[in-house]
């Protein structure tokens, strides 16, 4: 196939005049959902829309859809990400995959026309859940019908409104939602940031994903006897402290151990009562695993709940725990996985194949379609926050990667 | 000498009276300085040394002392102990040794006559810091003219009222704490819960005390890298709470390694972000150190500070922390622990020799006069709670044990 021409001046330009609607403490952006600068961001998507050619509409939820019909009909291979952001966020988590698959539309329609089958890009209109904490992927999960009757009213944002009332007064009906529910995709392929570091350390450009983590959140609390620090020897202790530091080192290290892609963290500890000159009574953690193999994860889950066990009744502790989150693996589409390569060989762009470690929009449209993402390096493996950074040329090199995929699939 | 004896009924009734001063929660005690349940305590304490033919008198700050003048003056030897609580507290903590020493004086001068030398009782006014959380010792350092000019009205309750204003509103002058320097105490001997488990586990109703322990605070600051939970591998982490639990564990480890009476406590942490799903960017924790002999204190704090510094080199995190209680070993004098020993032994009552872990007015009376202290045992070692406890009969031991070695230093 003939070579894709990206205009990186032109990405560079669309990226910063979307990163000024919202901007926020310099390089930040700070557009949440149904907020005016999500507005003006979705305004401004389907002017550049219309301006390429595509036919653009909207559904019920505000999702901004830009569509390049295909001559033989049938369903469609779709491609985008959520343009809602962190508070603040950067300029390029979401938004980078909303645009390029814009660029990508626009540029196969302006260098090979109509092709055969439909091609769509997207603007998803919220994943984020910065400001309503339940609602993260809105947009993705109205597509997939995934949105029942009366979620919009009983969805709180931080500030206590109702989703159904943020709809509202953008001119949403929130009683029309379920009819942005979408029967007609065959295939969803979303661009995104890495938001990790394995690139950069790789020194490659972009990476091909043939799965999304599963993971497991585990709420653990652990209970001993509440002393006196100066009074209460170390051998009678039932310390919950000594029982945490031995769960989380051994939790941190087991995942440390079976390497690249398992991972662990506890972010969260809680210590009752959190006295200086005090034995804890308890001490309340949260454990994150994830791995994106669905029997390695299961494994890696039995490792720490068995280790968890075994340092409580030996230390004479109770543990309770409960499982806060839990998505089993996404895997992508093995087929799409290898379109993408190949366009990535044909397009010279280097790449390698990995895992991501986060969730994303695909996940919710892996319910209705093949799936499968791209990933564009990441300045130090940063997200969420307004020191984000792509290179333009990384971005270029992963917009080509798109469009000669979508080539690939289309014409 | 002849047998001390001591009216267990009488005890018990006296414990009961000052419970019921106070009393909160079943069997709490409620009764922070310069309350009116404190006055009306330290009101029953001094109409108790009237009856008993002692002569009572109030400083400035409002210890109560009654005195057993002795036939040849010199300096007084002195028992007694804190008479207001935690918030709230138990029947035992503190008030037990003030009614202790009284009740000694009772039986000594009723079954001896008049000391050689001058005995005193004296009620403490503020030990516990529960109303001014500066203000702990407050009783014992206006003895020892610890406390400055000015201080009372610096001095700020968790209510924001002065120290000074609390006492004017008791009809006590706080220009006048100077006046409650004492510099004629030769020996001050304490009678205390133990607060601590060592006794029950021996099965012993009493202990002579050879030391208060040393004790540090770390407030350490161990920062790494926030990262995204699932998208940082963990080889390229550099994650504080791998680096906490780690350390935790080593401290906790080498004092419980190094036995009795080495303790370290990690009693609280605050871990930002403190979010289910990222790898903190830092976590800030106390370490409380105590040992009561002086050199191997110091080689622990030692061990613990090279493992520290080894932990945050090894991981890439940045380490810092400051001290924020530092307090030297108090040790009881020799001459004293043989005396009280010996008395036990007398009265048939067995003993063991311990340090004590948490601090006592002791330590502050210490900068005066030569100190020793008496632990009756407390039942699951509690203290500072309703449910802290001791027995009538271990009460009594430790009571016989005070007397008998207040004979063989005044008669």
């Amino acid at each position: 196939m003939t070579d894709i021409t990206i205009d990186p001046a032109l990405v560079e330009a669309m990226i910063m005049e979307m990163g000024a609607i919202g901007a926020h403490s310099g390089t930040g952006v700070w557009r949440t959902v149904y907020s005016p600068e999500w507005v003006a961001a979705n305004d401004l998507y389907a002017s550049w829309g219309e301006e390429a050619g595509l036919a653009v509409s909207r559904d019920a939820v505000g999702n901004v859809w830009a569509k390049l019909a295909g001559s033989e009909g049938g369903k469609s291979i779709v491609s985008g990400s959520h343009i809602d952001t962190q508070t603040p966020g950067g300029r390029y988590d979401g938004t980078l995959g909303a645009l390029s698959a814009l660029i990508a539309l626009k540029v196969l329609k302006a260098q090979f026309g109509q092709p055969k089958r439909t091609l769509e890009a997207v603007s998803l209109c919220e994943e984020e859940g910065s400001r309503f904490p339940s609602a993260n992927f809105w947009g993705a999960r109205a597509i997939t019908g995934a949105i029942h009757q009366g979620d919009a009213e009983t969805t709180r944002g931080f500030d206590g409104e109702t989703m159904a009332e943020a709809m509202r007064a953008i001119a949403l009906d929130p009683a029309k939602i379920a009819t942005a529910q979408r029967d007609d995709i065959e295939s969803f392929v979303e661009l995104h940031i890495e938001q990790g570091p394995i690139l950069e350390h790789a020194d490659l450009p972009v990476a091909i994903v043939d799965a999304i983590t599963g993971l497991r959140h585990y709420r653990v609390t652990l209970t001993g006897e509440q002393n006196h620090a100066g009074a209460f020897p170390m051998d009678l202790r039932r310390d919950p402290m000594a029982g945490f530091a031995e769960i989380a080192s051994g939790v941190i290290n087991t995942a440390h151990r079976l390497g690249r892609p398992a991972v662990t963290t506890i972010g969260r500890v809680e210590v009752n009562p959190n006295g200086a000159a005090v034995v804890p009574r308890e001490v309340r953690f949260t454990i994150d695993v994830r791995h994106p193999h669905p029997e390695q994860g299961q494994a890696l889950y039995r490792l720490h709940e068995n280790l968890m066990r075994e340092v409580a009744e030996r230390r004479g502790l109770a543990i309770e725990w409960d499982i806060g989150i839990e998505k089993a693996p996404c895997l992508s589409d093995p087929a799409l996985v290898s379109t993408f390569r190949e366009a990535a060989v044909d397009q010279g762009v280097p790449t390698l194949t990995m895992a991501s470690g986060a969730g994303h929009d695909t996940q919710q449209m892996a319910r209705i379609a093949k799936t499968v993402m791209i990933f564009v390096r990441s300045k130090d493996g940063r997200s969420h926050t307004p020191e984000e950074f792509s290179s333009i040329p990384d971005i270029v090199a992963g917009i080509k990667v798109l469009a000669a995929g979508l080539y690939k699939l289309a014409y």
